[in-house]
C-alpha cells in the first residue's frame, strides 16, 4: 500500500504554478503550463498531471540542446500570416502559451473562412493535445492537432527509428455534452511505457518494438537499442508520416529526426512545431448546422448505446469526480519529489 | 493457370468508357469514371481497375435506394460557399465528376487562403481516394480526403456496426518524385475481403471481425452476421469516428448509418458526402517552401534507405511497368464478364 496526498483543486494549481514560477518561468508561461497540468490531474491522466513537473524540471536542467535552452520568459509572436493561416512563433518557449495566444485569431479565421490552420513554430513540447482541441471545441469549432517528437519509431517494414510518437488529437463540439475528444500517439504505446517496463523488469507487449536487427522483441532493453513501432501496422506508419509532413515541412519546422539532432544528446523536451486545424460547422452548413450537430449525436448514441465507450469518457468521469470532491490525489512520493525540486 | 487478356492502354480506357456510355452515363461522367478505373488498372490495383465496372453495373441495376437511383447524367453544381470552402453538389451522381469540377476552385482557394476544404455532397461513391489526392499533389498542394460508406464496422468495445470502412487518403507533393500517397480503409480489411474469404471457404484473419454476440471470429459467415472491426483497436476506432463527423455532419451529409438506411436494402453504392482538405506549402512558408520540400525528402530517404517501402511504391512500380509496356493484363473471365454486360 502506498501513501497518497490529497490536494484541493486550488492547492494542485498553486503547486504547479508556484513550482514553475520558482524555476523562472514568466507568470504567463507558468499559468499556461499550470492550467494543462491541473486539467490533466483533474481528469486523472496521471502521466499528464503534476507528474509532468518532474519532466519539465529534467528538461530545463538537461544539457543545452544546440546552445538553445527552453526560453522560460519567451513572449510568443502571433502573425496573421494568410487568410487561412495563423502563425505563432513560440520563440523557443514551451508551446502552451503560444497556443493560447494564437487561439483567438485561429477562431476568428475559422469563423470567417470555414477552415483555418494555426502553425506553432519553434516550441519545446511536453503536453497532451486534448486540452487544446477540447478548448477549441468548447468554442464551437471542430479541431485537429498534430505534432512530431523525437525519432524513436520505425516505419512499417523497417527497424531504424524515423518517426516520433507523433500524437493526433481531435475534438468535435456537442450541443448538450462536453466535446467528443480523442488524443493518441501513433506509436503502439507511449515512449514512457518502454522505460517503465524496463525499470519494472516486465516484458513489453507484442508489436510494440523491434530490436536493433529489426526483429520483434518484448525485451525493453533490446527495444531501447532498436526502435518502437507504430500502432496499426502500415496504416499507422502512413499516418505517422503524414503527421511529420503536415506538422514539419509544411509549416517550416523540424521533423522528429531533426528534433532529435537538434537535441544533440541533451535529453531536453522535443523541439519542433505543431499544426492545429479548426473547422467551423456554422460556416460549412449555415443555419442547418444545429440540425447536423443533432444528427451527429446518432453516432455517439450508436456507440454508447451498445455499451462501448467514447474515447474521452473515462476522463470526463474522472473530471466529474474531481470537481465533485474538489480534490485530486497523488502519490506522496510524487508530492515529495515536486517539493524537493523547489527546495534548492 | 488462368487465361488472361492483354489490352493496350487505349483499349483499356475505351473498354471502360464505352461500357459506361452504353449504360447511359453522360460523356462527362463516363470520362471521369473511366479515368480512375484506367488509372487503377494501370497501377495494378486490380480491385479498383476494370473490375469496378462490374460493381457499377450491380449498383445501377440494384433496387432503387429511397426512390433515388444513381443519376447518370447529373451535372454537378460548384458553389463558392465561403472563402475557405468549395461545395459541390453531385446531384446524386457518382462523386468523380463532382471532384473534377470542384478541383480548380479548391486549388484557387488553397493558393489564396493557405488551407481550403472541398465538400462534395449527395454523391454515390465507389472509387479509391488515391487518384484524387495524387491529382491534387501533382498541382503542388498537400491533400487529405475522407469519407464514410455503409455501417459495417463496430466501434472498439462494441459488436454492432456503426462506422463505414471509412477510407482516408493523403498526398504530399515531392519535387523530383511522384507524390507521397497513401489511401487506406480504417476497417481492418476491405469489405470485399470478408466476402472473398466466404466464397473461398477460408478463415478470416484475427482481429478482422466479431460475430453477432460480439465475440472475435474468423468465420466469414459469422462475421457477415456480426460486424467488421477497425484497424488499430481503439485508435483506429477513434479515427473512424472522426471521419464520420468531418465527412458527414460537418459538411451536412450522411453518416454510414444513414447511408445504409438510405440504401434501404437496395444494395447500391453508398450514398453520402466527401471532404477534401488542401494545404498549399507555398502559402505556409513562402519563398522557403522549396527548401522545406527538400527537407521533407529526409523523411522519405530515412524510410527507403533502410529498405522499407513508401505506401505507394508498389503502385508506382506497377505504373512504370504498364506505361513501359503500353498494356494492362486482366483475367479473360473479367473481360468476358464486362463484355457480356454490354451485350444486352
Amino acid at each position: 500500500m502506498s501513501e497518497t496526498v490529497t490536494l484541493t483543486l486550488d492547492e494542485a494549481y498553486a503547486l504547479a504554478f508556484d513550482t514553475l514560477s520558482h524555476w523562472g518561468f514568466s507568470a504567463d508561461h507558468a499559468h499556461s503550463i499550470a492550467r494543462v497540468i491541473w486539467a490533466g490531474q483533474r481528469d486523472e491522466c496521471h502521466s499528464h498531471g503534476l507528474y509532468r513537473l518532474l519532466m519539465i524540471s529534467a528538461s530545463i536542467k538537461a544539457g543545452t540542446p544546440m546552445e538553445q535552452p527552453v526560453a522560460k520568459q519567451a513572449v510568443p509572436e502571433v502573425v496573421d500570416h494568410a487568410p487561412g493561416i495563423v502563425r505563432v512563433d513560440a520563440r523557443n518557449g514551451y508551446s502552451l502559451l503560444a497556443f493560447e495566444r494564437g487561439t483567438p485569431l485561429l477562431l476568428e479565421k475559422a469563423r470567417k473562412q470555414g477552415i483555418a490552420a494555426m502553425a506553432i513554430n519553434h516550441c519545446f513540447h511536453f503536453s497532451a493535445l486534448w486540452p487544446e482541441v477540447e478548448a477549441l471545441a468548447e468554442q464551437g469549432v471542430a479541431a485537429l492537432a498534430m505534432l512530431p517528437s523525437h525519432n524513436w519509431v520505425a516505419p512499417a517494414g523497417g527497424s531504424k527509428p524515423v518517426f516520433g510518437t507523433n500524437p493526433i488529437g481531435f475534438a468535435w463540439p456537442r450541443p448538450q455534452h462536453p466535446p467528443f475528444v480523442f488524443d493518441f500517439a501513433t506509436s503502439a504505446v507511449a515512449r514512457g511505457e518502454i522505460e517503465l517496463h524496463r525499470r519494472a523488469g516486465k516484458p513489453l507487449g507484442e508489436g510494440w518494438a523491434v530490436d536493433a536487427a529489426g526483429r520483434p522483441t518484448t525485451d525493453p532493453a533490446a527495444a531501447l537499442q532498436g526502435a518502437m513501432l507504430t500502432f496499426g501496422g502500415h496504416k499507422g506508419s502512413a499516418l505517422s508520416a503524414m503527421i511529420e509532413l503536415l506538422a514539419g515541412p509544411l509549416i517550416g519546422d523540424l521533423m522528429s529526426i531533426e528534433s532529435m539532432a537538434f537535441d544533440n544528446g541533451a535529453a531536453a523536451s522535443p523541439y519542433h512545431g505543431e499544426i492545429i486545424i479548426a473547422f467551423d460547422p456554422t460556416v460549412f452548413t449555415g443555419a442547418a448546422a444545429a440540425q447536423h450537430a443533432q444528427r451527429a449525436e446518432l453516432l455517439f448514441d450508436a456507440i454508447t448505446g451498445q455499451g462501448a465507450r467514447l474515447p474521452s469518457q473515462r476522463r470526463y468521469e474522472a473530471r466529474a469526480r474531481s470537481l465533485a470532491n474538489g480534490t485530486v490525489t497523488i502519490p506522496k512520493k510524487l508530492h515529495d519529489d515536486i517539493r524537493a525540486l523547489t527546495a534548492g
